[in-house]
């Protein structure tokens, strides 16, 4: 249970002096609670100034209890969720969008992480299958995907088109949207609302906050009820102020940015020199804060054992040897180091 | 939205110095993620130390949840719990005990908050009604209660007794717990798991904490796939080290107790002053952090917004304006004089 | 287990000839499953006739698959139903308004089983609970009520107008409606649809059927989707056509109100023996099928031990053996006379 | 909606006679409902004959609604159950097994709808995941298969052996049992729970009958409350002894064996023929009374469209078109004629 920095999760790293200062501030005397402080008014405006005036955004308490929350406002349970067979959804959340949602989710193999109108139409419903079948209500995508990678603008204004073509709509797990926006060049909306995304879990945890994320909807009529459906779904803060003001704190002055391109730097820097590692080949292309390469499983074991014991760095894929790493907002170049001086023992 | 102390929720007052300290104190390196931190390993010790070796604490997103998930425990979707018409659970969660874990709550009515065997054995299914009505797997208890009164041990003990003769489990709602045992002089679990309380909601936001809460079952048996049922019940903090840093602040040095303790002493400070007020009356015993009482409805609604204009102090009961007031852990005798004064005001 | 025929309950009952002698005549050849067949097809023209052009008809599997499937179409998780506290929603379907479609029920305590618009109100949610509160979203009512009572299509029509000026939906379960209609002497609609019922549970088991039941729509917005729903709901039978050749014979010739007329004429008779016999106090206003009277607790005991040894016939009621008799579509004069006698013979 | 016989499904097939006679037996007089009539208590005992003394059976509404009720005395919401992606559950259900029941489906591609031990074991759950995964506690296999196989005894001892090692139940969905034992020349239990199925749902309605279906317990733990879940799951009929006859009527004297013998007679007999047929060839063993067999898509869909306009005999996968024919209880030689005339007038 050493304090040191490693590649285990970007949830591994604490939250940056900025959040806590923020958290600091916002501790005078009393407010209002389950929302009604000046953070979370504050807040408001932000995030209308980010996602546009229709928007508006809703603090939450953790990422699943987002998804969820998102999810049970655009469908209804017995409903299907067209979604990558990678997605968290599928198979980090414990059976949360069955159970809690009431919701089918209907996997796509897909490489890279990403789905593409192409692979979703694949999962549209033929009404001759009426009424047996489970009937798709919304796409759901990952920005970053857990495999790593990026949707372009472009990428995910074709997907939303597809989902309103087809009656369905688009949500988004921007749980790392903080790096997906800060690997493009572009803002939070850019990546996300402006182009179609309907409903968005907006991350904070993995971009240095200390807990809470929150739900961003782009367009008022999904909104209708929402504030008692977080309470529903168990996410509602009392003490609320505090989440506001640390997503305050990140979406003033893009702190969000800073945090989130040390820690696509700190990948792009792992994985340019894996690629010139003998017997480590890069897996995905690094295009936010996760690598993913292969090595020989015994040599992976061995690996995987070194850099941090408690967790699953690493994934058996038939006879290989994958192994996830994951920078964060505080990671250093000499971190990076001592994982390549590691890793190079290791192989040698 | 002004930041003066006031009397709408023990809610509205944010966190002690000390809960920040530590949350501070734990923000060093990395930890990893989900509970596998020494602050989480240093809490489990605390825990088994003050609730029992057999004991066993999990840190909570917020009362809620906790509530749910400490009862998708104990008892099966279709099942019934046993509570007051006045609990948390039925006029405070939106249907979550209903949506979430698909259980029937069986109300009771009673005047001061409180259950007796008594009470809850005209809940008891009668077998001759199998299998047509929702069978009753646990009773469910508030210490402090929603109206502001205290549980002897005698008194929870009884319950659980007979619980646990007609196969129920004892569940109890501590979101106030620390107020409860700091009004009699006890220890957390002699007012709560020492007397059979199977599974406990153990507060800390009402406490002068950040955020977090916990459930502590007495005894293995129900534990087993807690730890799953939680992240599917949407609870699981993934930089859990800082709620249980703040309960490690509560539990050490018995901080819970002064906290609490002060916010009693304040309680007891306006219920005295208010017996010698004519045209107040009090309607509850004050044993805890919560005062009741009732005035004429028109004095009562100026009352109330007067001192807090965007929460319901008031609750209308027939011809009477109830009036609710909750110190806090940062109340001081200057808040309780400055609230008399503006009574006084009303009613003269 | 004797054949003899009592007064348990109309589900005691078998089917009317008539019943069987339609799933006969449905029982040739092949036909399309799952509502694609030519008896579902005059089923549904019969049911616009009688529930008007925009009305739609759905068959189901049984009263509390076709109540939960009606509120699921009506209500979403985590938002309420008002009831009467006596409602078979309330008491006797074993939690699945909560279990399956998770909605919580604020029951509303009724003497003779009825809801008023001023009762109704008193469940009402405050805007300034939100968003703490389950919200109610339907009312539902029963015709004839649990307590044997009919509503006049004006009390209908009063509650269906409270309901839609308080953005509420109207729920009907008409697990006995054709009694109330035959009791009150009009069609089916009028004393349902036709005075703003949003959907009806339309009961065909207490009127002589072998089995299932139907949901009727009388507008077209709520059934987008039910047919989806309804195999959802586990609700879906794969050969239709049975069940709708008994609603046919039922809906044909009215022979639901033959059936019906009968129950409520045989319970006629014996409120108004009861009225004139010495130790038995009629507690409720005979309307329709079914009759409760009180006797003295012992011997209310020795009655119902001696009329129908495995049927909770009797209600314990404080001082007061509450009995409730049920008369069905085949119950016949010498029946009557052979429980007056029984009656008699135990106060003597 | 002509009545002509067909191969669209087993449903569309009315019910067999004796079928009928034996309802119409039961329907004298009164009897206790909800399973307290002769018929139900000479079923009980006509299953312990079958399926063992310890063994217990429950009659239940449909198919779905066995099989979700069966599941939900296996697992606990946010559990998983590991299937063959083409599981009637997975893709016929609509959702009901993750909305009713709370689970998630571990889906696995097996061409011929089999499982076996090798391809369970990829989906067991890894103990470094927990607590993100949803667990799996339950293996579900279909006897029948949906792709028309039958698993040996052999290989359900196997399954189940594989299942009890690994702290899993085995359910069967055995709505088409009777195919399967009568193909295999074997009873019903030695198909099912003799093998170690923990818990079958028995079909009645592909195999004769009006409507109904049962479900079957090996042993009793998991029997406890289940009385009450099958009311909370939607499943109970008020009139259960209509239900208790039909299967009574099928498993005396075996009718069971000889309409699913003659079902799967006609089904061998067009696999035969198919065969020597150029153009069309089989395209999964036929071993039951489901015939698989490939067409050019362009003459598939003349076929289809041909044989049965309303129902969706055709599977349209990639390059072929895929013909699912059913033979039922009732299918005649001169039925199976005609089919193959018009095969070959379109293959010509």
């Amino acid at each position: 249970m050493s304090r040191a920095r490693g590649f285990a999760s970007d949830n591994s790293s604490g939250a940056h002096p900025d959040i806590l200062a923020a958290i600091a501030a916002a501790n005078a005397g009393h407010a209002t609670s389950y929302g009604g402080d000046p953070e979370t008014a504050r807040l408001e405006e932000a995030s209308r100034r980010e996602f546009g005036e229709s928007s508006s955004i809703f603090p939450m308490m953790n990422g699943t209890g987002a998804n969820i929350a998102a999810l049970r406002a655009m469908a209804r349970p017995h409903q299907a969720v067209i979604c990558a067979e990678t997605a968290h959804l599928s198979i980090d959340e414990t059976g949360a969008p069955e159970a809690i949602a009431g919701l089918k989710l209907l996997n796509l193999p897909t490489p890279d992480g990403k789905l593409t109108p192409e692979l979703a139409a694949t999962k549209l419903a033929d009404p001759d299958d009426l009424p047996h079948v489970a009937w798709p209500a919304v796409i759901s995508i990952a920005q970053v995907t857990e495999m790593g990678t990026v949707y372009t603008p472009q990428e995910v204004g074709a997907l939303a088109d597809f989902a309103h073509e087809n009656e369905l709509l688009l949500h988004m797990d921007g749980s790392r949207l903080a790096n997906a926006a800060a690997s493009l060049g572009i803002g939070l909306a850019e990546a996300s609302t402006d182009n179609g995304v309907d409903v968005l879990s907006l991350g904070a945890n993995k971009n240095g906050a200390l807990f809470g994320e929150a739900v961003v909807f782009r367009e008022p009529p999904l909104t209708a009820g929402f504030e008692v459906l977080r309470k529903g779904t168990l996410q509602l803060a009392s003490k609320m102020r505090f989440i506001s003001a640390q997503l305050n704190a990140l979406l003033e002055g893009e702190l969000w940015r800073d945090l989130a391109g040390n820690a696509n730097e700190m990948a792009t820097a792992i994985s340019e020199a894996i690629a010139w590692i003998d017997g480590a080949e890069l897996a995905q292309v690094t295009q936010a804060n996760l690598v993913f390469f292969a090595l020989d499983p015994e040599k992976a074991e061995v690996f995987a054992k070194r850099l941090m014991p408690h967790h699953p760095l690493l994934f058996r894929m038939g006879d290989v040897g994958m192994i996830r790493l994951v920078a964060s907002w505080d990671t250093q170049i000499e971190d990076v180091d001592h994982l390549l001086t590691e890793l190079r023992a290791v192989l040698s």
